[in-house]
């Protein structure tokens, strides 16, 4: 499969065309932080973004862009049981069509409150065979599938947090994502070729999943067997696709992340910026900490944080050990 | 002992005095919150506030005035656990004097660390005795002991939360604030007052340390007589002062809030408005929901969330069950 690359100015136009409908996400510092690490760090903070994660930005500008094309379908279907689900429902019931969603059951029924709150039709599906052959049902029927990440729109969607970020002014010497499926990774990258062609961009993942880091060293697409076990819940992905391999294979490095390190920066972000911060977007600071330890000279550095949709379970499993006992720190 | 009652305009005095050195925190929403209780709630987030609690406040009125009055002293001495303790030491470093922050030894290292990396002088005392034996000392030698509560400039810095939302051109039917030593409701009274005149004023406080409800009920102070067992840690005093009972006396109500119900709103206002909310905070939202339960049209309430530090331990009880299986709904 050949996958025909997207000029960066895509984002800038997603941007354009998403802005009356998105939050203009604050950009957080931590001053202690910057203290004890030598370092300046920025935080791009999409868990305060609709709906608690970035995810609303790509779902909008596919639909906002088939709108435009006259191409706007009256019946949109997605696969999820995270942030893509309810990012679909807000951006549908925004368009005024409707959205169909597949949650697999052993979704919590938190994530499942919030996409029928958002005006969705909620499909419970038992295993993935079952649910795609719904899905095809409903596409044979003139809906629109819209893929959480092997989609050029979404892509671009997904890039315009970076974009904002570095509209602001500012000039980083390296900007952080994490990689779960790559959409919101290989965004990032098309954002700063954009707005900062000079800055190097890399990604992190967790070891348990580190699906993409292995593709990035064997050159060729890896597939995980089964559902990883991370407490980074959007990054539990099998694998990245074609299209957003692409990027990734363009990216200044890659961090493999332990679980232990995504537990600590969850934590600590938490704690020191006072927003919520789930597992997935702290495994792109537990990256940038990688990094930073490497610099004889200060930086500064752009960390994108993903989102802040967390359950009480997941809760309780971050809290279950005290990492605030030990502050983080860069001796020089 | 008789109390100066305190004209209510010295809360806008005070928000003219500490402008520049406090950030405007935001006043938050949540849609799905709004729905689900047929009511329209407003909170003020001072968990984004300096030291991450409204604490600072009071601490910078306290000190800016008697800057402005020549007697700014060149050492400060607090005895305190808790956000206080830190809000003294970032307000002595702003004005470059010294500080002194007594803590007990049971204290988590959190809050030792970041007392500390304010610049304060930390001394871990045993008991209560040895404590104020310590604090005569440096008073004797020239130290301003700065009373977290039972302090007019204190109460008037504090008010300077609720001030700033009043002035945002909004009219809200009911406010809703945490009694501990009740500073911060004292203060939050005297705003409403100031730039609300007509607007009833309720606390609330955990049912477990109910001393200021018991206070109310026989027309005087009671003081417990040991430090009670509730999670809102803010609200672990054992008796409001004098002065802070002249104001409490005059709230529109009270209410008394189990440990269920202050974990309850502590998960789901994390949940909701992804910012840190700690459980003193969740007090006043539990006694704002009895209140809207028991009024028949929609009404416009604010919430004072007083701030967002929370030690390890503390995040680990909250998130022991899980309460976001049951969104919060009101029938109509």
């Amino acid at each position: 499969m050949s996958v025909e690359p997207l000029p960066p100015d895509v984002v800038a136009e997603a941007a354009t065309r998403i802005r009356r409908h998105v939050n203009r996400t604050p950009l957080l510092k931590s001053a202690l932080l910057d203290q004890w690490l030598g370092h300046n760090i920025v935080f791009k903070a999409e868990g305060l973004q609709k709906i608690g994660a970035f995810k609303v930005r790509g779902a909008l500008n596919t639909l906002l862009t088939l709108k435009e094309q006259k191409r706007l379908p009256e019946h949109v279907v997605a696969f999820s049981s995270g942030n893509h689900a309810q990012a679909v429902a807000y951006a549908s019931r925004l368009l005024g069509i409707e959205a169909t969603i597949l949650i697999p059951k052993d979704a919590s029924a938190l994530k499942r409150q919030a996409t029928e709150a958002y005006g969705a039709r909620v499909v419970v599906t038992g295993d993935r065979i079952e649910a795609e052959r719904h899905v095809d049902t409903l596409i044979a029927d003139g809906a629109y599938l819209l893929h959480p990440y092997d989609n050029d729109l979404v892509i671009a969607g997904q890039g315009t947090a970076c974009y904002e970020a570095l509209q602001k002014g500012f000039h980083p010497d390296a900007i952080f994502a994490t990689c779960g499926g790559g959409g919101w990774l290989s965004g990032t990258f098309l954002a700063a070729r954009c707005a900062a062609p000079a800055t190097p961009v890399f990604g992190a993942e967790p070891q348990q999943a580190n699906d993409a880091a292995q593709s990035l060293r064997r050159g060729e697409i890896i597939k995980l067997p089964a559902s990883p076990e991370t407490i980074a819940d959007g990054a539990r992905t099998l694998a990245v696709s074609p299209r957003t391999f692409h990027y990734l294979r363009q990216l200044a490095g890659f961090f493999e992340v332990t679980e232990r390190d995504i537990v600590y920066w969850t934590q600590w972000l938490t704690h020191l910026l006072k927003t919520a911060v789930e597992p997935t977007s702290a495994v792109a600071m537990a990256g940038a900490f990688e990094w930073l330890k490497s610099q004889p000279e200060p930086r500064t550095v752009l960390v994108m944080l993903s989102g802040g949709n967390m359950a009480a379970s997941t809760q309780a499993r971050i809290w279950a050990t005290d990492e605030l006992a030990a502050p983080p720190r860069i001796a020089r």
